[in-house]
């Protein structure tokens, strides 16, 4: 069984290919700038490369293209699209309506672009691909798409209700969605199975810590509490996102600096964060060596947001009444050892204790917390594509 | 020694005057409705009291009242107010530049005024008073201006930074500065003296839950973190506030309804919290009772609520890696025995234990926790006055 994986953007359309017999990547790649020009980067498990300029109007001449280079030239890894079993979509945002997996028709994909209002700049190029993935597969070829948010839907309305007139959250659907559900999902089923136990007896805490960082509390397997909210500017200071901020803050720096209203959701979601405190970069990396060279406002950076991930990891530990264990994820996550340090350091009220060698680990599943430690810390890859293409799978097999 | 203490708003003067030999209440009141006709009542600590209708149109005329009601008529408690050693004054923001109680002048009470751009409900009015008061009290008697913000002005720059552009800090001064300073810092020190403790070995969680809200973490007597912030709409969930919430919510919403910023602004502030979720009332009091009575709006308040608490006592337990006690006080922290219950329902990660009998009690110092509670669990009256009075007095005595 063959799964085609996509994940589409206003001018992009990333692209995996999986054998699920093994789990393994058959190819990989990106059908970049639609709309512009036209470019697609693409790579074979097996090692052969493929860059090439395009003309790419809309997502249709995109999936075209891609559909031409798995099956024919120096990058065919297939004979022909008859032997993908089926696509899977990533799809940011499910709203209230889709709380899990689904298979898509023309109706899903309606409803996928309708809520394009609560995210603009991911919902309607959704719809976007899967019309274009339509037209051009073979007719009856099964779609499905996964929602960042939908692992997020088991959420308690304590948690995802906040203090605005209830007429917010019943007529214009405003409350806490979360996002990074898929990874979430993925890296705590991950960690339970590395802990050799059972999910539903498990209260961890996920910390996706990335360009876009969210931190989730799972309990049972369920997701109980997610730092995100309304949208991805919530929770945490991110890259370019400040992350949450004082609400009254929003209209009296809007209205010092002359910022229409969209102007400011763009300066508080691209101008902020690392990038807006550091005045540097929004990329971690860049921080952490400005820090070590003695930047005073790079070192700003890495004590707010090491201490905002603790304040989250003892609020959730308060809201599962327990923590078993601690993951941390993503591009931070996984390789940025002096953060995962930093917020694991004076924790003992939970009795967490770090192995500062186990800790000198990048990108790979692994045990960081010492034996003795009473909460288990652990690394945990994520590969939200993969988990796509399992729910693709297991949806198309039933 | 006598010591007034002056708490003013904008239509509102309230007042206080204490014997500092014994602490007592010789009289308070409240010169009311300044600006629109004019309302005094007074009350004696032998138990006189006085209602009457007057003419204020300005905050000087409510002084000249309140300086005759006490000097004069049947709610006299004395000769002159030469008798008065000094006046305290509840100033709600010090913005960076007052980090501590301090004796007043003209070119303080022009600062106080400067920050109203930061405190538009509060900081005027309070100059106002402070400007009147110099005008009708004897030359020479001292006043002293005590901050909601200076017991704050620990915190490290950790948590009161958010993450929006430096600039947004340097230049235009948003950060967290938080409130109810003078309320923290008087029932964490009562507490400590209850616990016979050195404050300086205490860590420290101070919730003040009334119609305003909000939750202070105290490790060593100081303010390390607070969950208000650069007003004192953020953080919990309050009567008529909303608390935090994703800030792109705040343009979506004001987008949705058709609110210019200043009307979004009063929405968040006046129109939501517990009176906007449960459309019933701002009081804990009637929310109670809607939610006992089976009212499922009600019931999500309280919900939210208490959860909300749990959230930050989490927080700032990792925040201060311990937890030796968690302070209730404020109108709803001192006398809503079932919110207390609730918060501390289910927080064994803790080891908090209460006991029930204990915790049916209202406004009175009382352990609530059980003897073998690893965290104490109080109940302390607060008494902004009396610690704005302590500190004229400790000020003036110098």
């Amino acid at each position: 069984m063959k799964i085609l994986v996509v994940n589409a953007g206003s001018s992009s359309l990333k692209y995996q290919l999986l054998d699920m017999t093994d789990e393994s990547v058959i190819a990989k790649g990106n059908c970049d700038r639609i709309g512009i020009d036209g470019h697609i980067s693409h790579k074979t498990g097996d090692g052969r490369s493929i860059e090439a300029d395009c003309n790419f109007p809309t997502h249709t001449e995109a999936f075209e293209k891609l559909v031409e280079v798995l099956t024919s030239g120096d990058g065919k890894v297939i004979d022909s699209m008859a032997e993908v079993s089926a696509v899977g979509h990533r799809i940011v945002h499910g709203g209230e309506i889709f709380k899990e997996t689904c298979l898509v028709n023309d109706e899903i994909i309606d409803k996928i672009d309708d809520l394009a209002e609560l995210a603009p700049v991911h919902n309607h190029p959704h719809a976007l691909a899967l019309r274009a993935c339509k037209e051009v597969l073979p007719e009856g070829t099964p779609q499905v798409a996964v929602f960042d948010t939908s692992f997020h839907a088991t959420m308690p309305r304590k948690a995802y209700l906040y203090g605005l007139p209830y007429d917010c959250y019943e007529k214009l659907h405003v409350r806490k969605y979360g996002f990074h559900g898929t990874s979430h999902r993925f890296v705590s089923a991950e960690l339970a199975k590395a802990l050799g136990k059972d999910i539903k007896d498990l209260k961890i805490v996920s910390c996706h810590l990335g360009n876009g960082s969210s931190i989730t509390a799972v309990d049972g397997g369920k997701s109980v509490d997610t730092s995100m909210g309304f949208t991805p500017l919530d929770g945490l200071i991110m890259g370019t996102r400040c992350g949450s901020i004082d609400p009254s803050a929003v209209e009296y720096v809007a209205k010092k600096l002359g910022l229409a209203p969209d102007e400011m959701t763009a300066y508080m979601n691209k101008k902020s964060g690392f990038l807006g405190l550091s005045g540097i970069s929004s990329d971690n990396r860049d921080i952490t060596a400005a820090a070590d060279s003695g930047n005073e406002r790079a070192k700003i950076v890495g004590e707010i947001f090491t201490y905002q991930i603790k304040k989250f990891i003892g609020s959730y530990a308060a809201a599962m009444n327990g923590l078993d264990a601690i993951l941390f994820t993503g591009g931070i996550g996984e390789n940025a050892a002096d953060v995962r340090a930093s917020v694991c350091e004076d924790m003992d009220i939970f009795g967490i204790k770090i192995d500062a060698e186990a800790n000198n680990v990048r990108g790979k599943l692994t045990k960081i917390s010492t034996d003795d430690s009473k909460v288990q810390v652990w690394i945990v890859p994520t590969n939200e594509e993969l988990l796509i293409a399992r729910d693709t799978l297991e949806l198309v097999s039933k």
